[in-house]
């Protein structure tokens, strides 16, 4: 067999090789090309060798959506290790636990979280090395070289790609799902490799291709797009920190082309843009994911010259692996009818398999009614969680990676997410599903943002809460929701209860309902639906 | 590990299932959905299989460019088996040895070609059912069913894919070369895979895709243009002809976004075009490969409103291995800078390799001038030839394929080549290209295609001579052919000998220059250079 490893290593090695004077990487008032951008990773690759790191490795890092982190995603692997990306909005104790249990020997950390690391650096004993990101302005720093001074100690010589077998772990991302410790999902190359060209391939990439890190790298590899836009010969467009000003001055001033959110970023950058009236001059495709997109939010990015392209996975998936692989026909639809079939998780990648199924894996019909869970296989599933074997068979019985998100599957074979497992609502006997009641309270005029949950009622067992953000300068009362919905939905489904306020969320925009839930039910006991 | 086998059977799956009622294949009157398309190949399948088609088998066709040969593509491995296309083309003799040497069960054959086979039927002992493929008007047949009858008898029942190793062979595809016996180039599940992902990602495929078959799809799988439209949900518009009002006619009435052709086609359908006064009333992309095309012809491509995409490959490599691949700076030369530009080969597809070396594997400087040998490495190179070792092994010396074309590579990294090892003229002690010469002689306004190669000379040991096809209504005189070359270029360099006529082709478009060196040479010996 002449044939060679898939790997994302390879699509640097081109794009530095055809793309030399390209800009590869633009971060405020620095801009690399692609031969600078590679000249980069292999001064990181050969610093972390000759700092010890060897095959097999881990290399933790905690940096914002900076060009060192993007670097870490060809560096770190480069030199034979795992990457470990992790969440910036972790706490102390997270991270520690994470740093540990991945064994990670080099520990880069930018230094606006340095007096993160300070208090658990005595628990980290696996770390040899510190790497200090430094931020303008930001003097504390872990005792350790700066960035710029390690990559300027390594070579920027051509190393050889050191893959000996594709499905190698790449990177290992933690999750922290929403009880129990984090879990490590390891990606393998082969899976990188193709998830990234899949990212290329659904998204319609190519060399000319802008793409904007409003998504955080550390979130399944930036679900993949680090790799993706590389793998073109794409402009990687960095952005520190998500304002909507500053998105919409870059999408402008670079002509951005692509770029990944949650809903949550949408519905801020929509709201701005109407605020002040303005538009995109330029076609923007727009990957939105990370939880269900209210028609509501799809209709207003669309208004403003957004294309949305809905996407749907989960850490354990790469990030995306359903598409609403969009068909011309619909195009002649009225943009509700448009938003409505945009709201749906849609079909696999190609490559990708889905199914939604009963306890005992057999289909559901495809009847848009009959709730099962959805279940995946394909190359774009994790190897496993790093050092969990149990937990690793728990989610891949009978072979398929089981999600615990609840879908229905329409007609047409497009699938649809009902609610996580544990969102469901069971009140009087009766399944309500959060996401369903959510979507009828976004069509309020006066509402920015909500969150349905349970709440325990004496006589139905749960009842009906939610939580709401109104948008700036409104107002709406408990008893305007309340009749809002009474007037579109089943009685047994509306809100008992409505509070305002702000809704917790990760960084990556998942609403964290387990939060309000578990403040609701404080010493009781919800059973799980 | 969780993942799955990459296999090109998984595109008409899901298409199957995502674009269920979207149109598939489009031959003359008829029209069928992918649900169709995939239900025909379910039967062919099962049909194959109740005819007593085992796993590892292989059957043969020898089709036009309609769709049975397209559904074979499925059918066949879905039934477990390889696939083996034959080249129309060929004669009796070179039939019997491929159908022989493949060890074919079955053998699918066009009644077009029935007079054929039927003079070897009795050499063909691994067959044992033969297929009529029914041309309108075709009486003559084979002893053995219908297709359309023998698909009728099979069910359109989901069959489990059979692969299990990526690694089994999908097609035998026989490539003749200028001498020897024909060698079976094996295809992998894997890499046809990879490689019509690749197809669909270099020329911007998606579901809107209509893709109009000039290419015969029994050379290289159609470059896999069988699997990657199919891949993106497109539609395959099939024409058992290449006739330039039929083209033309085809573009505009189904919206052909993509076509792939050897030079000949399109210097044919640009007359065409321009003798009618006719231009494309929309984009249209046009793979061009199968020989180096003049800038001419790019020129009178573009002119008429085609976006010409350069590609290089052999059947070795599952048809194209590297692309001219286009930046957008370049879009502000004038027509013929950007026609020198796009007549360079190029560079790899993502996920491939390529070098120019000495006969030491040694990289050749990136000068532009120095000349070596193509070697490809990548997930695109064959897995060797069907049962013979040792010309495998020859051409993969130091773990690289071996193309035998010569090449320089330009300053930005971009390779052109330069001749075929054994086109090259040696006269006097100095190389010739005889690409180069043919490449100037194309410049002048009366030469519609020529073929340049060596006839033997007393004193120089090789002289250049070269045979034009003139544009209808001209009529040239050697003397303004030698006229115009010695205005050009080096007087060596420049043919001694020119001759009209028509230069022999084969079916894809590359000239045998072969039979026109063996017809000078005869009773000599021609060194190879």
């Amino acid at each position: 067999m002449y044939s060679t490893h898939l790997t994302p290593l390879m699509f640097l090695e081109r794009s530095a090789y055809v793309f030399r004077d390209k800009t590869a990487v633009v971060y405020k008032d620095k801009r690399f090309t692609y031969k600078e951008f590679c000249a980069r990773v292999n001064r990181m690759a050969s610093s972390l060798r000759d700092a010890g790191i060897e095959k097999g490795d881990r290399v933790s890092f905690i940096c914002r959506n900076t060009p060192p982190l993007l670097e870490a995603h060809f560096g770190v692997p480069l030199a034979g290790a795992s990457l470990v990306p992790i969440n910036i909005r972790l706490s102390s104790r997270e991270i520690s636990y994470i740093v540990n249990h991945s064994g990670s020997k080099a520990f880069f950390v930018d230094t606006s979280f340095t007096d993160l690391i300070t208090p658990i650096k005595e628990e980290l004993s696996t770390v040899n090395i510190y790497i200090n990101i430094s931020k303008e302005g930001m003097h504390k720093k872990l005792p350790g070289p700066e960035y710029e001074e390690f990559l300027s100690e390594g070579s920027e010589e051509h190393i050889e790609i050191p893959v000996e077998d594709e499905n190698e772990v790449i990177t290992i991302n933690y999750t922290s799902g929403t009880t129990g410790l984090p879990k490590g999902c390891m990606y393998t190359h082969r899976g990188a490799y193709l998830n990234a060209i899949g990212e290329a391939l659904e998204l319609g990439m190519n060399s000319d291709t802008v793409y904007l890190w409003t998504l955080p790298m550390f979130h399944c590899n930036g679900w993949c797009f680090t790799w993706g836009a590389t793998s073109m010969g794409g402009t990687h467009i960095c952005l520190d920190r998500v304002d909507p000003l500053e998105v919409y001055r870059l999408i402008e001033r670079e002509r951005v082309t692509h770029l990944c959110a949650a809903p949550v970023i949408y519905i801020i950058l929509s709201e701005y843009m109407k605020r002040n009236k303005l538009r995109l001059s330029h076609k923007v495709r727009m990957a939105i994911a990370g939880a269900p997109p209210p028609p509501a939010v799809i209709m207003a990015m669309e208004e403003l010259g957004g294309e949305l392209i809905h996407l749907y996975g989960l850490t354990e998936t790469y990030g995306p692996h359903t598409i609403c692989e969009w068909k011309s026909e619909w195009n002649k639809l009225p943009i509700e009818e448009r938003a409505k079939i945009k709201a749906c998780q849609g079909v696999s990648y190609v490559g990708f398999e889905t199914k939604v199924v009963d306890e005992n894996m057999k289909e559901m019909p495809h009847d848009g009614k009959t709730i099962g869970e959805v279940v995946m296989r394909g190359n774009n599933v994790m190897k496993g969680y790093y050092k969990e074997p149990v937990r690793t068979e728990k989610v891949f019985v009978s072979g398929w990676f089981h999600s615990g998100d609840l879908a229905v599957v329409h007609p047409n074979g497009y699938i649809e997410i009902i609610d996580r497992e544990k969102d469901i609502i069971i009140s009087g006997g009766e399944n309500i599903a959060s996401v369903e009641v959510e979507k009828i309270i976004y069509e309020h005029p006066d509402v920015l943002e909500v969150a349905v949950f349970s709440t325990p009622d004496e006589k139905w067992g749960e009842a009906v809460k939610a939580l709401i953000t109104p948008k700036p300068g409104t107002s709406p009362t408990s008893e305007d929701i309340i009749n809002f919905c009474r007037a579109r939905m089943a009685h047994f489904k509306c809100p008992r209860v409505v509070e305002f306020g702000d809704i917790p969320k990760t960084f990556t925009g998942k609403m964290m309902k387990y939060i309000l839930r578990d403040r609701e039910w404080k010493g009781r006991k919800k059973k799980v639906g």
